[in-house]
Parts: C-alpha cells; sequence; structure tokens
C-alpha cells in the first residue's frame, strides 16, 4: 500500500472511531475530530518526535488539544500510533474509570500532556510549554549536546482564540519569540450557535500578526502535503507560528458537515451510515483497518530510535558535562537540589518588623541562588510583589544567559496558563505573582493547576484591606476563602517573616499548585524564643503561644497579619486573668490534613469558646470555630484609606479580639 | 483670555492638583493623570455632552477613565467643569469617606459612571454601555426625535489593553460595529515595572484594526487640536474608533517624567517644586486659578442647555409618541412595566418534570415578551443555556427591529463586563449566560457589578455533576460556594420549573446583581398541592415540606437538584418512623437576610440534627448545619460519566441523606 493509501487509511479510522464512539457514549463532540483527523494523523505520524511507549521522554514534542471537547481526535491518535489507550478503551468513551473522559485528562490517559476543555486554556499554557523548554535549552544545551530541542504543536478552535487568556498568551508568546511553538487553527466557521460569524468578524491573521507572530494559511484541511509544507515554513520561522487552517466540520458528512449539529452530539445512526458510505468505508463501528498496525508499528519504532538516540546523547552528555548532568538530573526529579533550603534566611525578632512581601523577597532570593530551576516572575508587579530574582536573567530574546525572570506583562489569565504549562512541561519549577485580588483574573488556570496536580507556584500579595488607599476594587474580601474553595489549592498565608520562610519550603514541596499569600503592610517579627518556632507551620496550623497559668479557657485562631491581634488580645486577657491560646494557621487545608489527635492538641474539642481572626470573610472558618465561636473579620466590601484606619474602621482589632473572646466566654 | 491661555491653565491645574493630591495622601499615581490633564481636558471642557449638575441625564455621553489608578485626572476634570466634588474633596484624596477614592467608585462621587481600577473593565465595561445606547436608540427614536445619541468615551492604558478581556470586549465591539464607542489608548511606553517593552511589543493599532475597529493616531498627547481633530474623524466614522495618543508619563516633571517612578507613587516635594517651575505655576499646594471659575460656568451652562434641550424633545415625544413615552418612562425607572410578572408559566406537577434550564427558557421568553428592556444571550451556549428569546431581534448590525439577544462568543469576561456597562448606562435589564463553570473566567466582572451594586443577571447551567460525560473540566464543585463569597451578589439555585419562575422573578427585582444557577438534567415537577408554594422561595429558603405527625426531628436542607433527594430521603425517614423536615433553600443570601424570627420558624434553633444537601462542596452550608450537622456533598473534583453513575459514585443519593439523617439522630 502506498503512504497515500495508508494515510487515507488513518484519517479515515480516526472519523469512525469518532463518530462511533460519540454514539455508543450518546454524548460528545464528533465535528471537529472528524474536521481534524487529517491535521492530526499528521502531526502524530510524521510531525511529532515522541515516543509513543515512553509518553514522559523529556525531549519529546509536546502536543496540545486546545479544543478539548475533540478529545476523541486524541484518543484515536493515542491508540494509532501506539499509546497505551486501547480500542476497547476507546468503546469506553465518557464512562466512569475509562481511560477516555469526554475532555482529555492529564495524569489520567497516556501520552495526554494537559487537561483542557475550557477554550483557551491549551494555546496559552503551549506557550508555558514552550518557554520550558526555552529555558531548559538556555540551561544544558552546550554546541556539543542539544538535550533540549524540541517543538510545542497546538491545535486550536474558534473558542480558543476568542478567550481572552489566548490574547494574553499569545501576547506573551510574540513578545518572547517562541519560535518553536506552532499553534494551527482550526478555521470551520461554526461554533455551537452556528456560524462563527454570529459573534466574530475579526481578521484572526492580521491579529496573529500585530502580536509577531509568523502567520500561514491552509485553505484545505485534508490536504496533508499543504499541512506539512506550512510546518515545516512555521519550524523554518523564528517567530511563533499560526496556521490556519480551513476545515469543514463534521466532514465528510453528507447532510450534518458544515453545520452546528454536527459539534457537539451525535450525528444518529442514519447519519453515521450515509457518512460511511460516502467514505467507503465499512459500517461495523469501531473499525480499524489491520493495515494500520504496520503503520502504528512503524511510529513506534521511529519514536524509539529517537528516543535512543536522546539516551545515548544524554549519556555522553553526563561523560562530557558531569556536573550539569546531575543538575540536569534534579531538574527532572524534584527540581530542588539536596541541602537547597539549607541556608534560607532567619529573621531575628523585630517588633517593627517587616512586610511578609518584603520577607518573601530574601527568602525567593536565596531560594533563587539554591534552586536554579525557578522560573517566574510577576503580572507588571514586579516592585510591589517583590518577586524579581536579582542577579539572573530576564526571559526576552537576545538576552544572554539562562532565562528567568519574567515579565508577563499585565496578563494574569496568560500568566496563569503559561505557569501550568511550566509545570506541566517539566525541569522547572514556574511561579507567577500579583496582587490577590487579582488572582480572580486567573481563576480558570488556577483551578486547572489543581485538577492537573501540577506543581505551580504563586505569590500573591496586597492581601487584605491592608493594602489602604488604593480601595475596594483592590481590597480582596472573599479571595481567601474562594481559593480555599479550590480543591487541593493549597493557600499559605504567613504571619511573619519567618512563618514566610517556613511557608516558602512548603510551597516549593508542595505536591499540587501553592500561593503565598502576603501583606503589603509591615508585621512584628515574632520573637520564636517565646513563641513556638515557625518550623510547626509545617502542620498547617500550631499553638504559636499557650495560656500560662494553666489550660486555655479560649482559642484564638488567625492568619497572616491578624496574628499579632490575637497575641495582643491574649495579653490583655490574660491581664484580665483569661487564659487564651494563639494559634497560628498558615494553611487551613495541611491543618485539616493533619491527623485527629495532632487537630486536636491544637484545637482540643472541648474548648468551645474559639475566636477566629482574618480580614477576610468567615467562609470557611466555621468548621474550625463551631458553634461556640466568634469571627472578627470583613463582611463587606472594603474602603479606600489608610490602612490603620481601615482596620479600626471595620473592627479588625485586638480589642475586636478581646471582646469576641469575652462573648465567646459568655462573659461580655 | 484666549480660550488657549484658559485651557493651558487648566491642564496645568490638573497636573497640580494630581501632584498635590497625591503627595498628600502619601499615595497614588500621579504620572498618568499629568499626561492626560490635555485629552481630559478636551474631553470635559468641549467633547463631552454633559450636564455636570445632572450627572445622571441618561443622554449624556458616558466618561470612561480605565486606567482608574488615574483616578485625580477625575477627580480635578469633575471639580473644574462643575460636578459636586470640591477642593476640599480633593484634599482628602484617598481618605476614610471622602469623596475621592484611590479608583474612582460608581454610587460614591457624582460624575463617576463607572468603578475602575482592575485594569481591562472599563474599556470592557464602555462596550456595554455603547451597546445599551444602540438599543436605546433603535426603540425609542423616530426620526423627529433622537432621544438617544451620545457617546462613550475611554480612556485607557497600556495595562487595559493587554488584559484579556479587552480584547474580548473589543472584538465584539467590532464585530457590532459600535460606531460611537471613542477610545484613547495612552501610549506612554511605561508600565509599574518599567518600558512596556518588558513585556509587550505587539501593533496595538493593527490588532485594533483586525478587530474592525477604525484607527488612528496622534502623536502628541499635548496638542489638543490633533486630539479634537481625532476624536472628530473618529465620530465620522461607523465604526468603534481607537486612538493612539503619544504621552509622556509624569509631564513636564523635569527628573521623573517618562518613567515608572512618575506611576505609582508621589513625586516627593523637591520633584513637585521643580514641575511646577517648568510649568510657570505657583508652588501653591492645590492652587486653582480663580479664571477657571468662568470656564467652569460656560461648562455647566452649556451642559444646562444641551439637557434641557433634550427635555423640550423628550416633552415634544410625549404628545406624539404617548405610549413610547411611557415605556420609556418604565425603562428608565425600574424596566419592569406594571403587571410584567402576572402571566408567568405555571408548571404543573410532573414526576419526570424537566431541566430548571429548561423551565427557565419558558419563564424567560414569557418575561421577554412582558419586559422589552431585556437584553441578553450567552457566550456561545445559547442552545445549551436556552437563553434565546424567540421572535426578537439579534444584536447585529443591519439587523432590523430593536436588537435584544446578544451572541457574545466564546468570550465571557468580554459577556460580563459588557453587561455591568448595559446595566451602568441604565435603560435597559442585561443579562449573560454561560455554564457555571465558566463563572471563574467572567469573577472580576461579577465581583465589580457586586462593588457598584448594579442590576446585572446571569444564567448560569449545567450546575453540577448532573451535566455527567463532559467530566472534571466543566463540572463545577466550588462555584456554587465561591460565588456565594462574593459580597451582595446573590445565587438563586432553584428546586424545580415553579421555583425557576420564582427566582427569575427574585433576580429581576433584586437590587444588585444576581444570577440563577440552573441544571442540564431534568428535575421533577413538585406537586405544590403537597409541597409548600414555590412563591415561598422569595424569603430565601422555606419549608417545602414539615414532617407528619408531629415536630420535626431532623431538617433536610437542600437546594436545586438536591431537594428531591431530600424529599426521597424524608419519605424513607418516615416508614421508619423519623420526622425530617425538608428546607428549600434556593437563596443563601436572602434567607439570611430575612428577620430572626422566620429564620427561627424554618430553622429551629433547638433542633441540632440537619442534614445539608448539594452537589457541591459544603463551604458555606457549616452556619446552617452547626456542629450537630452533617453534609451531604462533593469533597474534590467530578468525573466523565452519565450523571445518574456520578451521583451514586459520589455518594449523591437519597439513601446517603437518609444514613446522615441517621447519624446526626444518633441512631445510625
Amino acid at each position: 500500500m502506498t503512504q497515500k493509501t495508508l494515510d487515507s487509511l488513518a484519517v479515515n479510522t480516526i472519523r469512525g472511531l469518532s463518530m462511533d464512539a460519540v454514539q455508543a457514549a450518546n454524548s460528545g463532540h464528533p465535528g471537529t475530530p472528524m474536521a481534524l483527523a487529517p491535521l492530526g494523523w499528521l502531526i502524530f505520524s510524521k510531525l511529532r518526535k515522541h515516543d509513543p511507549q515512553n509518553p514522559t521522554w523529556i525531549d519529546r514534542d509536546r502536543f496540545v488539544l486546545s479544543c478539548g471537547h475533540a478529545s476523541m481526535l486524541q484518543y484515536a491518535l493515542l491508540h494509532l500510533s501506539g499509546y497505551d489507550v486501547s480500542l476497547d478503551d476507546i468503546k469506553n468513551f465518557r464512562q466512569w474509570g475509562s481511560k477516555t473522559p469526554g475532555h482529555p485528562e492529564y495524569g489520567h490517559t497516556p501520552g495526554v500532556e494537559i487537561t483542557t476543555g475550557p477554550l483557551g486554556q491549551g494555546i496559552s499554557t503551549a506557550v508555558g510549554m514552550a518557554m520550558a523548554e526555552q529555558h531548559l535549552a538556555a540551561r544544558f544545551n552546550t554546541p556539543e549536546h542539544k538535550l533540549f530541542d524540541h517543538v510545542t504543536w497546538v491545535i486550536a478552535s474558534d473558542g480558543d482564540i476568542q478567550e481572552g487568556v489566548a490574547a494574553e498568551a499569545s501576547s506573551i508568546a510574540g513578545r518572547l519569540q517562541l519560535g518553536k511553538l506552532v499553534v494551527f487553527w482550526d478555521d470551520n466557521d461554526i461554533t455551537i450557535d452556528g456560524r462563527t460569524s454570529l459573534s466574530m468578524t475579526e481578521n484572526v491573521l492580521a491579529r496573529y500578526e500585530a502580536y509577531g507572530w509568523h502567520v500561514q494559511s491552509v485553505d484545505d484541511g485534508e490536504d496533508l502535503a499543504a499541512l506539512e509544507a506550512a510546518a515545516k515554513a512555521a519550524l523554518a520561522d523564528p517567530r511563533p507560528s499560526f496556521i490556519r487552517v480551513k476545515t469543514i466540520i463534521g466532514y465528510p458528512a453528507p447532510n450534518k458537515k458544515d453545520t452546528s449539529s454536527a459539534h457537539g452530539a451525535p450525528l444518529g445512526a442514519a447519519e453515521i451510515e450515509a457518512t460511511k458510505k460516502v467514505m467507503g468505508w465499512p459500517l461495523e463501528p469501531f473499525y480499524v483497518p489491520s493495515e494500520l498496525d504496520e503503520v502504528r508499528r512503524g511510529i513506534v519504532e521511529r519514536g524509539q530510535k529517537a528516543r535512543l538516540a536522546w539516551e545515548e546523547q544524554l549519556a555522553a552528555y553526563r561523560k562530557a558535562e558531569p556536573a550539569r548532568a546531575a543538575e540536569l538530573e534534579v531538574a527532572l526529579g524534584t527540581g530542588l537540589p539536596e541541602g537547597w533550603d539549607r541556608d534560607l534566611p532567619v529573621f531575628p525578632a523585630d517588633p517593627k518588623g517587616v512586610a511578609t512581601r518584603k520577607a518573601s523577597h530574601t527568602v525567593l532570593n536565596a531560594i533563587a541562588k539554591a534552586v536554579p530551576g525557578l522560573v517566574g516572575g510577576s503580572a507588571d508587579l514586579a516592585c510591589s510583589n517583590l518577586t524579581t530574582m536579582d542577579g539572573f536573567a530576564d526571559f526576552l530574546p537576545g538576552v544572554e544567559g539562562v532565562p528567568r525572570n519574567v515579565a508577563w506583562g499585565i496578563r494574569e489569565h496568560g500568566m496563569g496558563a503559561a505557569v501550568n504549562g511550566m509545570a506541566l512541561h517539566g525541569g522547572v519549577i514556574p511561579f507567577g505573582a500579583t496582587f490577590l485580588i487579582f488572582s480572580d483574573y486567573m481563576r480558570p488556570a488556577l483551578r486547572l493547576a489543581a485538577l492537573m496536580k501540577v506543581k505551580t507556584r504563586y505569590v500573591f500579595t496586597h492581601d487584605s484591606i491592608g493594602l489602604g488607599e488604593d480601595g475596594p476594587t483592590h481590597q480582596p474580601v472573599e479571595h481567601l476563602a474562594s481559593l480555599r474553595a479550590i480543591p487541593g489549592f493549597e493557600v499559605l498565608r504567613p504571619a511573619d517573616a519567618n512563618e514566610t520562610r517556613e511557608c516558602w519550603k512548603l510551597a516549593l514541596e508542595a505536591d499540587g499548585p501553592a500561593a503565598l499569600v502576603l501583606t503589603r503592610q509591615n508585621l512584628p517579627t515574632l520573637d520564636r524564643t517565646v513563641f513556638a518556632p515557625a518550623e510547626n507551620a509545617r502542620r498547617g496550623g500550631y499553638v504559636l503561644r499557650d495560656a500560662e497559668g494553666g489550660e486555655p479557657e479560649v482559642i484564638l485562631i488567625a492568619t497572616g497579619s491578624e496574628v499579632s491581634l490575637a497575641i495582643a488580645a491574649q495579653d490583655s486577657l490574660a491581664k484580665k486573668g483569661v487564659r487564651a491560646r494563639v494559634v497560628s494557621l498558615p494553611s487551613f487545608s495541611r491543618f485539616f490534613a493533619q491527623d485527629a489527635a495532632y487537630r486536636e492538641s491544637v484545637i482540643p474539642s472541648k474548648i468551645r469558646a474559639r475566636v477566629g481572626v482574618e480580614a477576610g470573610i468567615e467562609m470557611g472558618w466555621e468548621k474550625l470555630l463551631g458553634d461556640g465561636g466568634r469571627f472578627v473579620g470583613m463582611t463587606g466590601f472594603g474602603a479606600s484609606a489608610p490602612a490603620e484606619v481601615l482596620f479600626e474602621k471595620f473592627g479588625i482589632t485586638a480589642e475586636a479580639v478581646e471582646k469576641a473572646a469575652l462573648e465567646a466566654l459568655g462573659r461580655a
């Protein structure tokens, strides 16, 4: 059989499987996988460097199906190119426990490199993947050994390019001139609600050109040769590439192609039969011609060969560059070199103290020296977030050295997605930074980080009304609650400089996404000869200072900047003969994950008088406080005024904590 | 004095006030107000149709300072053009209770038409303002009476145009050809972290041209004549207009201009003195030359004249078009005509039932007929959200009739901002729709709606794992909690078709933003001869069916699709001799706002055995459930499978509710 015939068989197989799987599941999206079958096949069978039997090989080309609803395209491609996705898996499309969920899920299906579905995320996350590749190439490649040299291939839909996150990330990619990023735009004129012209008449190619991308157009998505030529031209150009591919959704379904009815519902038995007749295809569901077995073996073998050649190169690198090879091993592991946290700063007690964002800057810079894979920056608030890694190179084209400091621009969402992409790529420890309030702008990316369980880190400063005069548009009130609400997303709010150091350690060691939440304003650096060691923060919450002279009567629980209010209240309560314990609780999720005995030792169930203090809303505190508890915090939006005035006006003071404690004790 | 001299005095005054106010507050952003003083002055003194002493006149030109951090520009302009903002107000910049908070706040300062500060929101919200104008013009204008004919003027910064929300909204504006929207882009090459080139090299004008905008460039932001000529050309063009204005941040500060140090901190006494010398300006702080009194009077008089002419036209319209004039009065009031909710559908009891999204579609269409100002649509999920108002015109250029159905495209955030803009504009009742999960994409706009207390409405469907096969990327888990966390944002989750009708009524009458949260899957339509009337939903929560045969022992509290699980559990508990009460709780915030006696009558404090049921996380339920309560819901992300499998696998079933009830009673 000629290659052309085999390609045609493969393309038809993808179309057939896509129709059949959606039909069997009685839900899903058949039209896009059908339209994109040729492009997908070209990428998986020819363009892409990958070893299907070693899907996590670090130097593989990445593949991102940004239009995750077209998941059957990916599953069919994985199956046909030798990944561990069987025909039975495909028959179980969208069923409980199957390898083939409705949208591709990272960590669930071999060969799926990213969870997609929420539109705009895939293309934007791919920007981070390409950035990671660029960083690693700069860090480890030598003229003799190109250990990192791979492409990030993306297929994006109309929806992807309409989303603002993609606009942000695409502008970043243009600025950074990520030449190894290639995006195919599936221009099919159809969205769920009908023709794209209903909502979009913009000139997309001109827009991408304006971002600084190399743009091309392929007028027939069935033309493998034209697609391949465009891909080659894309790789030859130093800019990121955007290739418009004109396709017909649902092709070649005789009645439903080019209509939105092919988008999000099964074609129906009759139309599937009609389509298979047009294709000259057996009507048997889930038909895969045996000729493709040989093709699959070919892809697997070529992939294996490529990977083995790379392994050989790595072996040579180990001999030629033993020190860097050792570094590489760390980078591809935890990213944290032995003893990385040995010399982190210890802050002396200081009643005037320091803002935790400032302590964070000191800690971050110590870490930056010890952890060369730390890469990140701020969404144009570096001088407020204090996240610059001093003395390290900027992530900009033409800059000498290993790029580490990223100026994301005023693009929080693009940053969030790109940070996810770097983490997914591996080999780097990425972070992003902005004001806590603007975590809202990147929330879909934060959620995806949690869902994918990737190790992304965030620095969110200006964490309460304590930021003062900028007012309610900039004062987070509900954000601690709403971030804690995301399953698996760790929120770390340290109480002073030394807790900030500990929280950075926890963040870097966390298994999933973790955010440091830091103050603008100064906080006292606690005297740890009086208070419990900051290291205890690793239990999420701990007794910072217990009551003197007997068992506590009331527990004051606080986080971040409000811990010092709890301490002051403890002192004044003591003067009134009330024994109060102060608990610092930098991480709710970590504390709740401790064993019951530890939790009981910190917050004994028999002590019902409890006061929570946090300059945010109460939501999320109730479980800790119980029916007998009181909360001192915010109940609505903030206001513009100096910080100390705001704490006073909103009643978040040591006096208020004291009063709440007495109320909880029934002594008010 | 010549006009030129007066203009120059005004521009210098704005610069002086901006420097002085920021210095006095010891915080704020002086550089941008200084750079934009000429443009701002041109808009307020010449371009803009407005009556400063009647700042809510409906046919005024709108003004949006998208870069809200430049608030001193707006306050100085308000002061100099005769709004109720005094020099003392300006001296109190950024202080508690002042009219001049750090960022402009809608509803707080006369003449501030929108709260800005979070970048990208202003320019995007302006799109909605221009849409509202277009709708009202189509609805009320006659060839004789142009009651609606005003421009929306926007000043946007680099940050605004980097944000993805602006990309989305700008693409919408291009599609809709909003010719009366004029955006000035302050191209000053500076962001907080330094030169914009650090993060941006794109060709912004080409990008806006690609969106379908008319673009122009003014190379000198000091050149009032060139700015005015560009503004006129913008208005003459049928497309939305984007005008690049090259400015120098901090101009004319001799040492700090054109640097990021002029952006976000006081210039300092020495630099202020040096700047005033360059300007030839008195050193006296807060200096306003008396010559500007006359200028202010002139602006006020011209504004008054314009408004009075409009009032005359309105009077003539009332005579010529009495019916439409009456409609106009309603539109400019609550927007809800007398008896609008009289004939809303009543759904007969039906055990098979209907999805609440589908009931919502029926209700929405009934409302659409009765409430002609209802305008909105979905972010490309109209056929899933079921939000099309059948038989009404699309919001598209060239379409006949009054535009009402909006195809927002796959642009949730742009939609959210534009919906805010329509509500701010007034005269319409705007809504947006998407899947509940994608409320995350528009969260910053939702928060602003709550902060501004504007009457925006949302339809969020596919509200839980009940959406089934699309899997965890599409299944909201934490979203009910995180939306309820936004102060003043009402979440309405009806339990059946008739509660859906009631919730629509509540949403339309709500004082602030309100979201309907609806199912994809069918829910039984409850037999209201057996269950309490759906109208009771107006108390937020109500006893849906009480225990029989005596006081309840346990209270089962549920929302939306889980109410029928609570009912089934109530039945099976009854068979075991356990008396359970079922409470339906469509709106937490509304329930908590009821008087204590009512709340006590629904959830008596002495009944400690309580079970909450909701297919989301527990956060936010604790206060209702108390220490003795149990919760049946989600603890992590969902999965891809048919809905009924998911409810079973995640343990959200009537059996689980029953078991939790027995546990709460200590009988498990």
